[in-house]
């Protein structure tokens, strides 16, 4: 057994069964490999940015890492983007990269690039296997790092000579470590914070937002008279009818410096304090007010929702949660597309139990309060602002769920990022409906512009503009072979979306949005 | 004067007047003042290879840099892979990453990330603007470093706050260094090596490949008896009717060794030694024979072309020389797609003084010899074996040419990589002929499989397959506002690249290959 088949079977042994692939020469073994060994999905995709936004939709639903298997030096920068989205996501990955033999490194060939310096700005954990003989249990150690809470990215560098060397066998799986909890006297600090009549606000990402932990937030919040509030960026969250409706901070810094003014302390749980996406002449990076308290529940790799509930009880909050009807169910609506009705359209059609995916920010921008009472479903975000993450990550979320609809939303400019993301939807007939917002145009850097105090000029103009030549979604959809229409009103949208619910396989609806 | 535009001021005033770009929010003040600043050419990508591939393919063919324009972190991430390719070509680059402000770094915004450690993997040159005052500066030394021989990526990073304070005004374009001389001594030891009755191959590459470096390199050849020959991987080659025919060393490692055994002296000149492209079990790394001598004439950076023509001069070589018709022009073909049936009919249709671009392994390999006598033309090839680099290659060589033709020659698989140059050729209305072979396989790894010893399985045959589903070429192309339509003979693709020559702006070809 040479140390690829070792790797492709610990790599089984330790439970990761689904490997996203765009390999090239220096993977050829590992390639040989999988078609010895029964079990490994593979997936392929057409550019190592689809492969990466399909590992971190993967992981992100399956809650245990998939593989990548990506080619050396350019190979991996092509996938830096969506692993560095991973990583902020906290998603696990077992991020494969091939490289040159050990011995042909000195003779500086064309690929030849700094493999682990790349790896290194995206991975929590990188490895490069020294000999054949390593590549198993070196294999082993990357899921095992993959799993470690908060959940890593863990790169795994196999030089060609590792994987064509004699292996040393199958390495069993390395136990993962249970996620540390919050100490006593942190929750009794928290507990007297959240009694001393200050106004509070607790700050939710990551497990925080899973169901449990969003109930449990609840409970705290009931008893305590302390507001909720997510981070921006949402690795998941489970939302819609029967789950704790919280809002997100809105993105634009004015508007979120509004939301937390007045707030006297800021409570972080497995988050991030509450940050400006980008710093502007004049503006504040922190977010929150200057003179506001921030404390720690919990941080991102301890158990969160064992905190919340610790603390819950603490505050002697009762179990049960009233969810109120919070109003009832948008209905879809009528015309031209604005955010706000668009908003009410999707929540009063999203499916059961589906999975959406946002890579959207100015056209999203309103799209979480109307479907609080919409068809429960988990909601995937872009959450390192690498933009292009939607169709991978909706790709890879629908390999991990096949009995669940995928719903991505995509922005025209990001969505250029990753086109053959599509092709590997059409290939492995996943179920996902690819809205695209056709705005036709850079509509977030037109804000920005403005927000940094210039006059729009020709060049600027020029830079924002999509519309010279107006982009044909339907047709490049079509060419990667997936159906797709196009709709001009809110209703037509409706009749597509609500065709394409009812149908299995891709479709993409490009939603053109006039200005 | 801020900084950015201290910035833009200063590459106008060293001579760099086009700029590709991709934006996002932290390069913002650098767009306000292009508005403010007439003279600079900008160029819009829809994503980062794209911009990156441009800024090679127009520093090529200008000889001169372009400025890229470019996100902070993932950003500059996605666009590596053709940075990587321009650094094996020795591309002058002047490649500008916005990055956040300096004391917003602290707070760990989504998109921050090593942009340093991710700009020195590809630049042979890196800076990071410390103040305001130095973004001038900053730029003249990066143009400096950029035309500094042989021709370097030279990455300036702006932190925002550096580019939106108060600058210090226009920098003055900075000397650059001429290219050293090959010392005496070294041209007397080659010219004995030439004389010594030794089988002796002269190895070219870089510079050595214009249009002078050939007819000296054949003045020495004629004069002493050795071959010339190229390396595989040509950043620009002057080839066709006048020009010196050379072939180039073939990619695969068995042809190779055929094509070096018996020379006991290989002379390198602005090269590399000859070197696989990947290791092989039990295959050399090094091509050319073990015994045999491999010494310099000239390193890439120093005047290769002084050299060639100074030895040719010590050898007592005629000043003219003598270009055999090389059998004259082939002719159109019918019938299916054959790679050299392809290469005589492409070499009967190259208009005159057009620029190939060349990113395709397997269908190009038999490119070379039929067009020896094709009308004159520059031929430029992927370097850095980033694949993907043609499309976007051939939209900056167009920008830098505006009078020529450019022929994209490109592999379906690599096209895949950055589809959205064709986006740009359209908007920008280009003069391209885009050609794409349709094999609908990653027939390199096929190939590659079975060169390491493997029998090909179910998923090795799966992940080689770009059939399931077939790529629509012509619906992808027209989805980017790119006329196209499909040969599956010579004789249509003959119809339709005369057609293509006689308009102006882009077109594709997909060249269906039926297997």
């Amino acid at each position: 057994m040479n140390g690829a088949e070792s790797l492709a079977r610990t790599l089984l042994a330790s439970g990761v069964d689904t490997c996203f692939a765009n390999p090239g020469t220096s993977e050829m073994h590992f390639v040989a490999a999988l078609d010895q060994v029964p079990g490994m999905r593979c997936v392929l995709g057409l550019a190592e940015t689809v492969v990466t936004g399909c590992a971190d939709g993967y992981g992100r639903m399956a809650a245990k890492p998939a593989a990548t298997l990506m080619h050396c030096g350019p190979g991996l920068a092509n996938g830096l983007a969506n692993l560095h989205n991973a990583r902020r996501a906290f998603t696990p990955v077992v991020n494969v990269v091939g490289d040159h033999a050990t011995y042909h490194r000195p003779f500086d060939a064309p690929l030849t690039a700094d493999t682990e310096a790349l790896a290194r700005t995206v991975s929590q954990w990188v490895r490069t296997s020294a000999t054949s003989l390593r590549v198993g249990p070196d294999g082993a150690a990357a899921v095992q790092a993959a799993l470690s809470a908060p959940g890593q990215v863990a790169s795994l560098i196999l030089p060609a000579d590792t994987a064509w060397g004699e292996g040393s066998g199958v390495a069993s799986a390395l136990p993962v470590p249970e996620r540390s909890l919050v100490a006593p006297d942190v929750l009794a600090r928290i507990a007297r914070l959240l009694r001393n009549g200050a106004r509070s606000l607790i700050f939710l990402s990551n497990q925080a937002l899973s169901e449990r932990g969003l109930l449990a937030a609840r409970r705290v919040a009931d008893a305590s008279g302390a507001d909720l509030l997510t981070n921006t960026q949402i690795p998941r969250m489970a939302r819609g009818r029967g789950r704790v409706p919280v809002d997100r901070l809105p993105y634009p810094v004015d508007s979120a410096v509004k939301v937390l003014a007045g707030y006297q302390q800021v409570l972080l749980v497995a988050s991030k304090p509450p940050t400006a996406f980008f710093a502007y002449p004049g503006k504040p990076s922190l977010l929150s007010p200057v003179d506001a308290l921030v404390d720690v529940l919990a941080r991102p790799e301890q158990d969160a929702v064992a905190a919340l509930e610790a603390l819950a009880d603490e505050l002697g909050a009762p179990r049960q949660v009233v969810l109120g009807s919070g109003g009832g169910l948008p209905e879809v609506r009528a015309g031209r597309f604005d955010p706000v009705a668009f908003a009410q359209t999707l929540a009063a059609l999203l499916p059961e139990e589906c999975v959406v995916v946002e890579d959207a920010v100015t056209s999203g921008r309103a799209l979480f309060p109307p479907s609080f009472q919409a068809a429960p479903h988990d909601w995937l975000q872009i959450t390192g602002g690498a933009i292009g993450h939607g169709f991978p990550c909706a790709t890879g979320a629908a390999v991990a769920c096949p009995g669940r609809k995928v719903v991505c939303l995509q922005a025209d400019g990001a969505g250029m990022y990753a086109l053959p993301a599509l092709w590997t939807q059409a290939r492995e007939q996943l179920d996902v409906i690819n809205v695209v917002f056709a705005n036709r145009i850079y509509k977030i850097l037109q804000g920005e512009l403005l927000n940094v105090g210039a006059t729009p000029g020709p060049t600027s103009t020029a830079l924002f503009d999509l519309a010279r030549p107006a982009l044909d979604w339907v047709k490049i959809a079509q060419g990667h072979g997936v159906e797709a229409a196009q709709a001009r009103t809110l209703e037509q949208f409706a009749d597509l979306f609500r065709a394409a619910c009812k149908r299995r396989g891709p479709f993409l609806i490009e939603f053109l949005i006039e200005g």
